[in-house]
């Protein structure tokens, strides 16, 4: 199980009780720290500031519940990006403060370029000793097996992982990769869909980076609302770690992910974020909680759906 | 026509002379601003300073040079995000920088996610009244459309613009964007290229954000190393603007991005980055201008480009 760290303003629960040892005291209600609406990048440098401060100040008391329960988290990068340069710092320490708390990171940035591009975000992003530091990242397919591997060269030097966009989660995502598709030199074979062919690209990159254990470091995105795709993959990517978002908020359910996970109960990392990060909102919770116990809520929701988890597969 | 903005740390000229106003003095050689090897992200945050720094009075420099010659700039994300916090720092400043002068700036980051994460990642950087402030982003589309619309949406609202990733460049570009598809539901109809089905889509969102004149907000990205194709696109798409890589350093000529132009010789953005920004490393101009001359020689490898695109179209 991963915990997704998708800080949204809206939905933060007020007042964030600082989580982490010297955070600073941020503002007790949202209005405090709204955003201007129309103004010059940089005039408002201070409300960034503040919000970011605020994310931080979230995620670190996220991460102190879930630290001791879950393996890993998975920093949203776009919430961060959103917020600026302060945004992106608050970024860098969030990260290192899981990884401090002994939990990996997966950076979900869905990076993608070509060539020494590529390997410039590789080398910005992945592994401890990078400025981002993070343990693995998500990247997208779209320009070829020439802007994946200069990530997975990266990636196998500095001891990460990536986790590669197969077939994702959102209502639109067939609109391209459920394309039926045949290779130009083989129009006579039988057309398969774009996703398959992903997979395809995706299984051989992680099998030729198998070492001793069954999986390689590169691993494939594959949503939990579409559990049928998902089994069919689980097969056809025998080598390959699935990262599975979709659970809960978007639909998916412990039944639906349960095809993801090999014979031995491994191979698969299911993530939650909203479900979890803001379980203080949902209704079985918030009876029980309320805001003013959002990290109480955080937890229970963690142990009920490592509960579902566990008694699905 | 564009200029790119990547800096390569192992491409500057040493030394970098300083091109704004008020830059701190920087090390004379790259040897001074070497980065760790192996440590934990944050111990060495100085040295990523330093080395976003000098991508800052590098990028100057150029700006400076090409301000009054071209429309539009376009710096790629992955140089700055490379050195951390510090890096996405620079990157703000050398937009404003460059804004400040009267260019356009088309952010090369090739975002792409779904429903708020994408408008996240809108807001962060569409428009001049975001944090990082630019006028126009470069989108990845294998998320489908559901990925694109609040990209679309935030820049309609913001007066930015943006290209979406058609066919690129790259020598491995076929692997996923030449397979030949058909919709599931229409296994009957002739197969065509995914890159085609995507720029049907770019162009749908094009035609549906045109104003007055002929071209909407949304763009398409296609590679000049592909001439028959970019012709090919051109007709398919009347009414979106091109974005076009792949010129100079990539093979590009002139005469195969002259099918990027309508008959009015305007609808497309060319770029030259390396063989402009280091245009003193390049034969015909290190010998006339050399190292210490970077800003002579960025200034005429300009006026040439411009030149060649005037005579091919």
């Amino acid at each position: 199980m991963c915990v997704g760290l998708d800080p949204r303003w809206e939905q933060l629960p007020w007042p964030v009780t600082i989580g982490r040892e010297g955070g600073a005291a941020i503002a007790s209600d949202s209005a405090a720290v709204s955003l201007p609406a129309q103004s010059h990048p940089g005039d408002d440098a201070a409300a960034y500031r503040l919000r970011a401060e605020a994310y931080l100040d979230f995620c670190c008391g996220v991460i102190d519940v879930v630290a001791p329960l879950v393996p890993v988290v998975k920093p949203q990068a776009a919430f961060f990006e959103e917020l600026g340069p302060a945004g992106m710092t608050a970024l860098a320490e969030v990260i290192r403060y899981a990884q401090d708390r002994g939990l990996l990171v997966i950076l979900d940035a869905k990076r993608n370029d070509i060539g020494s591009t590529a390997e410039a975000y590789a080398r910005g992003l992945l592994g401890r000793a990078s400025p981002w530091g993070a343990d693995a990242l998500t990247v997208s397919p779209y320009l070829g097996e020439d802007s994946l591997t200069p990530f997975v060269e990266v990636a196998r030097q500095r001891g990460a992982g990536l986790f590669i966009l197969v077939k994702t989660s959102n209502p639109g995502s067939g609109l391209l990769q459920d394309l039926e598709a045949v290779e130009h030199a083989a129009r006579a074979a039988e057309p398969r869909r774009i996703y398959n062919h992903v997979a395809d690209l995706v299984e051989k990159l992680s099998t030729e980076t198998r070492g001793q254990g069954n999986y390689g470091l590169v691993g494939a995105v594959v949503g939990a609302t579409y559990p049928q795709q998902l089994a069919e993959l689980r097969t056809a990517m025998p080598h390959t770690w699935f990262l599975v978002p979709g659970f809960g908020a978007q639909g998916g359910a412990a039944a639906d992910v349960a095809p993801a996970f090999d014979a031995h109960g491994t191979g698969a990392v299911i993530n939650n974020s909203r479900g979890i990060i803001f379980a203080h909102a949902r209704k079985e919770y918030a009876e029980r909680f309320g805001d003013q116990q959002w990290q109480r809520a955080i937890e229970a929701a963690t142990l009920d759906m490592i509960s579902q988890l566990n008694a699905a597969i």
